[in-house]
């Protein structure tokens, strides 16, 4: 299944943010959980051909996150943690976010999920990334941070469809 | 005691961030306890004429803060709170801030606040602050901050040299 929802990249030269723009054909509160619930997360998140595993998500207003990726023919795995400022359910997410494998460690960034409900039963998820620096920035952008993202978003776009079709 | 010591904030037009940097007659490891403990924080923290309560400090990665602010004549208190997503003792924190006042809640920032050693036990205290937006950044600095935030440093100063000529 191909989506006609597509994913817009927005960030302005010089800064250290950048927002990202998804459509999604469920309501909020199901795409919320997909980002809330571990057994839901690990059927949709990163790329097409990594492994994920949830070693940690107590995702609630002062919590903390760890999900390992490795590749499905084996390798190492990679990590990423962070810690949750706020939950609230289900429009907003800010949690800190660090990838493990860089060269040096404190290169955290911090991010913002929004969702925002949309007539039809479908919503727009809004998230804004702030890092340390523009090259923080630059490096997660030129990472092949949008193919994997993507990949996991039209896992997810299945996920939904399926779960809508249980429910009817 | 007037300190001979200065607090330069560097915040560059349009930028979403600022900096503070700020040198102690003290070795690293005695100010940075002066931050990770309840009860050295609360004989320095804020303006001179606020209360200072500590409500939660789990400061460790992964952890979360609350303190509270209230005039010493009384009145309402103020919130802020955060997550903690580093500490590496004695040299970096890395923690989420947010002012509970504000118009609206979602207005975090990021805090990477980094000790430095310096010659004949002094240190430099680094603090970089990333904000959500360049307006949120500018409503903090013109928030009053910096005279609160020199009366903290002062009555640190205070505090270590109290500190210091015990162990002596």
């Amino acid at each position: 299944m191909e989506s006609k929802n597509t994913t817009r990249i927005t960030a302005e030269k010089g800064k250290q943010e950048f927002f990202i723009e998804r459509e999604f054909d469920a309501p909020r509160e199901l795409v919320f959980s997909a980002f809330n619930e571990a057994d839901l997360l690990l059927q949709w998140l990163g790329p097409d051909d990594m492994k994920m595993k949830v070693e940690k998500l107590d995702n609630k207003s002062g919590g903390s996150y760890r999900f390992l990726h490795s590749h499905c023919n084996g390798g190492p795995e990679f990590g990423f943690n962070g810690v949750i400022h706020e939950v609230k359910e289900p429009e907003r997410i800010i949690r800190t976010f660090e990838f493990e494998v860089s060269p040096e460690r404190g290169h955290v960034s911090l991010e913002f999920l929004t969702l925002i409900a949309l007539p039809n039963n479908r919503c727009k998820l809004h998230i804004q990334s702030v890092f340390k620096s523009v090259e923080d920035r630059d490096g997660m952008l030129q990472s092949g941070m949008e193919g994997g993202m993507n990949e996991g978003f039209r896992k997810l776009d299945l996920l939904l469809a399926m779960s809508i079709s249980k429910v009817k």
